[in-house]
């Protein structure tokens, strides 16, 4: 790619930037669609977002942005507008201009994780599903799971309420469903999935005990890098089918460019 | 050049963007120097300077910031320290972390004029110069000029006072120097510059009448592109050599790549 004055700018921040693949995925697709985009990474702490944000949102080529750990949710009340998604999850991940001015947000980790376990030939409608992680991404996954259709979803955080409170707005946003705060075991869920950061570093626990996985069982992870976590890893040993946090991250930024009027995405 | 989430990130901060040239020779190098660093252009409005900085000082994985039109006196008052040429010229083109922390900036557009006209064979020590346009690009040409022992410097500017403020400022900091204000007349002058924006946009007039143009009189020209501007053009008519804007910019960028660590910027 070439970069002159009149390359457009998108752009995912987050911290650390240094693993992500969305630059990568983004140049490529832009690459191949003759678009003349740059794709960067803006490396911003948590805590200096709004300052931040105040400056990007002056930069005029820049027309669209990912977001990603630790800015999902503080990046809330600095837009303009939420998607439906984003109202419901109280997350963000995909921001972009509108035309009337100012910007609008909406949240895709969720679905994208959907779309991946059910382009790998898992169906969530009808399914039991044990969830460990409730933080912004598990929340926007939970909510996507149970709009699919999820039969029951038992789910688990390591911060007290976290679980309770997921589970309850799941309830009320879809009467069908059955969700509830549960134990981390295993046993008797069709899909078991990691939503928790465990795998990201090197010697990081397992976030529950593989010991008792087994066939059929579908074990899924949101960490997309490595893209075999130690949790992937010792599933498949089991015998398990696994779906990997880049199959997720590979969803989420097919919507997030649709979104992002990036058209053709999939070649 | 493939970006990732380890690419670090130069941009230069202007308004226009588009027709810049710095991106595609910062880029090249980058490339030939096998360095993982993107330049892309940033896109700020006339006083929507502070608080974008505020927001580019927080992206850590930000090195180093090219400013140009119209931010160049305004980014002085962000700054946390300024070299010798930025203190005596009041304007400032590049910009880097201080490894104590906070950004630092210098003024490398007159010293890259000059070496420019140098390269190109024509003496700068002892030289007669009318120099139209004392803005900040002005300001810094004239200086470096001045500092490289031009004998007689004559300007003009068609804002009121910027001509005669400019002349008694080389006056005090050169005592060697013949600086005035005077008219915009041609003859008698070895160098005659062009440091107006005149010739950045078609239909722009002349930045003075070329009919009394002789060889071995030598025209430079401050703007990049066109690169051949009707200045330019008419200058080459009349026989005499010319010093386009374009190797200004080049030395300009030669000297803002030393300040900005990139070294082996020449091959």
């Amino acid at each position: 790619m070439t970069i002159t004055g009149r390359t457009r700018l998108m752009a995912i921040v987050g911290d650390p930037v240094a693993p992500l693949r969305s630059p990568a995925l983004f140049n490529q697709a832009f690459a191949r669609l003759g678009m003349d985009v740059a794709f960067i990474a803006f490396e911003v702490s948590a805590g200096e977002l709004p300052a931040a944000w105040a400056g990007l949102t002056r930069l005029r080529n820049l027309d669209g942005l990912v977001i990603t750990m630790p800015h999902k949710e503080a990046v809330i009340p600095l837009l303009d507008a939420l998607g439906p998604t984003a109202r419901r999850t109280g997350t963000v991940n995909t921001v972009r201009r509108r035309p009337e001015g100012g910007w609008e947000g909406e949240m895709f980790d969720g679905e994208g994780f959907r779309e991946g376990l059910e382009r790998a030939g898992h169906a969530v409608r009808g399914a039991a599903i044990l969830q460990v992680g409730c933080g912004a991404a598990g929340r926007a996954i939970a909510h996507a799971l149970a709009r699919a259709g999820a039969a029951r979803l038992v789910l688990h955080d390591a911060s007290p309420g976290r679980a309770a409170a997921l589970a309850q707005a799941l309830s009320e946003t879809y009467p069908g469903i059955s969700a509830a705060e549960g134990a981390v075991d295993s046993a008797g869920h069709d899909i078991i999935l990691n939503a928790t950061p465990l795998g990201l570093r090197e010697g990081d626990p397992l976030p529950f005990d593989t010991s008792r996985l087994r066939p059929p069982q579908v074990v899924a992870d949101v960490i997309p890098h490595p893209e075999v976590t130690p949790l992937i890893a010792a599933a498949r040993a089991a015998g398990c089918a696994t779906v990997t946090g880049r199959s997720m991250h590979e969803g989420q930024a097919r919507l997030a460019a649709a979104y992002l009027g990036i058209a053709g995405w999939e070649g």
